[in-house]
C-alpha cells in the first residue's frame, strides 16, 4: 500500500496521474459539468474531484454552497500551486459559492514551529495580500484565523476520537503528534461552515492535499448521527512542474522553482535553463519541430502565464512546425513573466492597504 | 521497557510502589518538607513526588506559585482518587498557592466522544459542586473550561512539535489520536499559569497520571528558549485499593467499588463484604490478632474515613490485639461511610447554589 501515500508534508513527485485516479477512486474531471470552466478546467490541469456533480448540481440550481482554502502562513513566498488553487477558488466564487479562506495558524504552529504572532504578522503582511492580488475576490471572501476559531478546535478534538493511529497511518503514510493534530483541525476547518446550515462544500487543492480530504470523508462518515454533514466535493489540479522537468517546483531545487514573487532577472535566467521539448540543432528543430508537450516553457504558458486558447494554441503549432525556436520562446516567456511579476507586485502593494478593512470571523 | 508504562487511561494495578519510585526516578516523598502535613501526607498515602523541593521553598518563603488539577466531566460520578487529589489541593491553597481547576471537556471530547455541552451541563451540576464539597475552596480557586481557554489550546499545538510520536508511545505505551490531542491539551493546562508569571507549580496527582507530568516536563526542556517554564512539581498519592484487595478501585469491578456519593446501603452491603486482615475463626483471631496492614477496611480509614491519628492507631492496636473483630468493625466503618456520605451529599446540594457566583476565566 505504501505506493498509494502521498504525503500532504513532503514534496513527492507525482509521475502518473492517470494511476493516481485509478489508486485513490477519484472521478475524472469534466469540464462540461461546469459552466464557463477556467483555464486550469479547460485545459486539463485540474485533472480529477471527488463528488463534483453536487456542486456542479448547486451551482446549476442556484443553491447553497461553499468552497475553502487555506494558507500557510509559515511560507516564505507563494507559489504556482497556491496561485492554482486562489484561481479555483475565484472561480466558484463567481458562481455563488460561500467563500472561506483560513489562516493555518495553528497548524502552522504545530507543524512548523511558527509562532502565532509571527503567523499573524505574515499572513496579514504578505500572504493575505498575495492572494488577493493572485484573485482572490475579498469582498466576497470570509477569512479567519484558525487559532480564533473555536468551532473549529473543538471539531478538531471530537474529530480525533474518531481516527485510529493506525488509519491516520494509513492515509498519510507516518503520524507525528503535530500531523495529527493539524489534520483534525483541518477537518474541522473544511466541515465547520456546515455547522450552521448543512451545504455542499468543495475543496480545491493540489493531489499532495489528498490524505486530509480523505480523513475529512472518513470523519463525516463517522459523525453521520450527530451531524449529518454533507460529505465534502474536492476539486485536484496538477502540479506545475519544476523547470528541469521534475514534477513539482519546490524550494529544495532553486534552479527549477519560480517563487510568487521573484526578481524577474532571477525568474528569467531560471526560464533560460528551463528543460524544453528542442532539438539537439537549431537545423534539426527546423526540419522535425519542437515537442511542446515534453517543454517545461510551454506547461507555464499552458497553467500560468497565457489566458488566451488561440494564443496558446498558435505558440503550440509554431513549435511544432519548428517555426517557433527555443531561445526566442524563453524570451518571450521572460517577457510574460515579467508582465504576470509586475502585476502581482503591484496588486500585493494594493492589497496591503486593504487588509485593514478585511472582515476576520472569530 | 514495557513493565515501566502506566497508562493513565486505563486502570491497572500498580503492586509495588516502591518500585515505581525507583524505575520513574520519583523522589520518595518525605512530610516534614512541608508545613502542617495533611492526613495523606502524614500517613504515607502521599509516596512519591518531583521537584518537591522548590514548591517547599516557595511556601517557606512566601513566594508565588500554583497548583493545578483538571476534572474529567464524562465520569459519572467522582472516586476516592479525584478526593485525594482534592485535599492535596486545598492543602497548598491553605498554603498560599493560586489554585486553577480546569474542566477537561476537550480532553473528554477527544478521549470519550463527551460533547462541549454535555460535558459543561455536567461539570456545573455535579463536578464542580463534589469538588467544593470535598474541600476545594471554591474562593480561591480559578475555574476554566479548556474549550474557552485559548491560551491553553495554542499552547497544545505549539506542543505537538515538540513530541515525536515514538516518544509518546514509550512514555504512554500506546498512542492514538485522541490521547495526542488529550495530552498535549493537558501540557498546555499544566504550563499556561507560567505565561503571565514564570513560577514554580505542583500537580498532585494519582500515580497513574505520571506520563502526562513527564510528557510536560520534557516540553518545558524543549521550549526553553522561547518560555522558560519553570519544571513542573508533582506529588503521587497511592489508588484507594478495590475492597476485594485489588490495588485500585474501578468502575469495572463494582462490587470492590464505592463511588462518591454512593447510596449508604449499597455502600455498607460492599464493606461487608471486604477483604480484611481477620483470620479464619474468631478463636484463631481473638489468640493471634487481626492483620490490619492487610485490611481494605483499615486502608479506608487510613486514606479517608479517619481523621484524628489517635484514633487510627487505637483501631490498628485493638485488631493487632485481637479485642477489635471483623464484624464490629465493619460497622463501624459502616457508620463512618455514612456520616462521611451524609456530609458528601449535602455539601453537594449547597455548593450547586454557588456554581453561578463562580468566576470562570476564559
Amino acid at each position: 500500500m505504501a505506493e498509494k501515500i502521498i504525503d500532504p508534508w513532503g514534496s513527492e513527485l507525482v509521475s502518473d496521474y492517470t494511476k493516481i485516479v485509478k489508486d485513490f477512486g477519484l472521478e475524472v474531471f469534466d469540464s462540461k459539468l461546469f459552466p464557463n470552466p477556467n483555464r486550469l478546467m479547460r485545459r486539463g490541469v485540474v485533472f480529477a474531484g471527488r463528488d463534483l456533480k453536487q456542486i456542479a448540481d448547486a451551482i446549476k440550481s442556484k443553491k447553497r454552497y461553499y468552497v475553502l482554502s487555506g494558507l500557510m502562513p509559515s511560507a516564505e513566498k507563494v507559489h504556482f500551486g497556491n496561485k492554482m488553487v486562489i484561481e479555483n477558488i475565484r472561480y466558484f466564487q463567481d458562481h455563488g459559492a460561500d467563500t472561506y479562506v483560513l489562516v493555518a495558524d495553528l497548524e502552522s504552529a504545530a507543524t512548523r514551529g511558527i509562532s502565532l504572532e509571527e503567523a499573524r504578522k505574515r499572513a496579514l503582511d504578505f500572504h493575505i495580500p498575495a492572494y488577493i492580488a493572485l484573485g482572490l475576490d475579498p469582498k466576497k471572501t470570509i477569512f479567519y484565523f484558525q487559532s480564533e476559531n473555536l468551532k473549529v478546535t473543538h471539531l478538531a478534538y471530537e474529530f480525533a476520537k474518531k481516527i485510529t493511529l493506525s488509519e491516520f497511518e494509513a492515509v498519510y503514510g507516518k503520524a507525528d503528534p503535530s500531523k495529527i493534530m493539524a489534520s483534525m483541525t483541518q477537518a474541522g476547518d473544511m466541515l465547520f461552515p456546515q455547522l450552521d446550515e448543512r451545504m455542499p462544500g468543495i475543496i480545491p487543492v493540489g493531489i499532495d492535499q489528498d490524505p486530509h480530504i480523505r480523513i475529512a470523508r472518513d470523519i463525516i462518515r463517522r459523525t453521520k448521527t450527530k451531524y449529518n454533514f454533507f460529505l465534502l466535493s474536492s476539486m485536484y489540479h496538477k502540479f506545475t512542474p519544476s523547470l528541469d522537468g521534475s514534477l513539482k517546483m519546490s524550494k529544495s531545487k532553486p534552479e527549477g522553482n519560480i517563487e510568487l514573487p521573484e526578481d524577474i532577472k532571477s525568474a528569467c535566467n531560471k526560464l533560460k535553463r528551463a528543460l524544453t521539448g528542442g532539438r539537439d540543432t537549431v537545423e534539426e528543430q527546423k526540419k522535425k519541430g519542437g515537442q511542446p508537450e515534453k517543454c517545461m516553457i510551454f506547461e507555464l504558458y499552458k497553467q500560468h502565464l497565457i489566458e488566451d486558447d488561440k494564443e496558446l494554441q498558435k505558440i503550440y503549432d509554431d513549435c511544432k512546425s519548428g517555426k517557433l525556436l527555443c531561445g526566442e520562446d524563453k524570451e518571450y516567456a521572460c517577457r510574460k513573466m515579467k508582465e504576470f511579476m509586475e502585476k502581482l507586485e503591484k496588486g500585493i502593494e494594493k492589497a496591503r492597504k486593504q487588509v485593514d478593512k478585511l472582515a476576520f470571523v472569530k
